[in-house]
């Protein structure tokens, strides 16, 4: 049963003004200085990580802390090859432009964190997944950006790197078969301060649309 | 070019204790009121899931309203299939718990969301996702996520439902064939009042574990 006494907080305007805040000026952090990050504050942004939502409670994110120079050389060696790859797809001036890109911090980032999914954990005994098994990834996801937002009140950047093989990192990280890789996260203090404009808006890649554009109403 | 003069936010302790709170109290809420929610108030929310990350900023995410009664009693019938079948991986005292729990709000809930990924939007031009192509749903994850906490910061609840067959979902929301269902949200004022406890530990299915056990250092 639950013990807790402690009444349910109200949250005020001036914190959802804030939040609001956290949302807009929250970054994908490519610059990074090499400076170090405390270990204890890595901690707490994990132990934010760990009040995510997961299906069935079955909190199935595996953290995994990458530090060895050996492992990290094959990480940045996935990615030239996965970003080699991902060139030849445009052509002309996206081409000319996506070679303009900084798309990743793996060289100066002081903290690196391979993200998986334990897809075979009984925790949560399967419930609320049977008919959505990518329930389990999905709770992942939430975990890396409770994360992200964690360090992002501290001043703390994160950057969520994509461009990459995931066997090569499940065999960098020496990780079971059953283990997904969700995200691989280079955190750091950010070399550039953070604006609240997206880097690929700035660089004239993408913009962001206003909501409507995504809503319909049944 | 970024036109931004603003400077970036710094969030204080006061400000990371509160939002550790938000994160501590949010819910997945089963029980509603069936009360209306300001239109205004969901338009909000929807604006702070705007926010999220996306890869490449494709922004994919699709929300869709479910206000038609046929509409919406699809999507209870398949809760119901899916649910009974569910059951049928559970014997003895945990089959007997699973039929106790609560698991949706779909009967009471006032404002109901398909949420769904459009797995060929244009938007990004593909970057960051050649590699690892379910970088799409995910950025749709952080969208419900940030929808979810925004909700809370009002009080709102929101219940992820996915005790759901993905393909009756589409049919009920006539949706493209690339849209993927990601989440079924249930959105209202909670009728019991949240407590920092999940439900699910509280009826005894599963327990939270602390942060060092998915934590590990190569």
């Amino acid at each position: 049963m639950d013990q807790t006494v402690t009444p349910s907080p109200d949250f005020d305007q001036s914190f959802r003004d804030q939040f609001e805040n956290l949302l807009r000026w929250r970054r994908d952090i490519r610059h990074f200085e090499t400076s170090p990050v405390p270990a204890d504050l890595v901690q707490a942004c994990l132990s934010m990580a760990n009040l995510a939502p997961s299906v069935g409670l079955s909190q199935p994110w595996r953290f995994v802390e990458l530090q060895d120079p050996t492992r990290r050389a094959q990480i940045i060696q996935s990615f030239e090859d996965c970003n080699a790859q991902a060139l030849q797809a445009y052509e002309g001036e996206k081409r000319q432009l996506y070679t303009t890109l900084k798309l990743e911090g793996l060289r100066q980032a002081p903290v690196q964190f391979a993200v998986f999914c334990d897809d075979e954990t009984d925790k949560g005994d399967g419930l609320g997944k049977q008919s959505m098994p990518e329930m389990l990834n999905y709770s992942v996801v939430t975990a890396i950006y409770s994360f992200w937002l964690a360090a992002r009140t501290h001043g703390l950047g994160v950057g969520w790197v994509s461009i990459l093989d995931p066997q090569t990192v499940k065999n960098a990280c020496n990780v079971p078969d059953h283990w997904s890789l969700i995200a691989y996260l280079c955190v750091g203090w950010p070399a550039i301060d953070p604006t609240c404009t997206p880097e690929l808006e700035q660089k004239g890649w993408e913009n962001r649309q206003p909501h409507p554009d995504f809503y319909k109403k049944l």
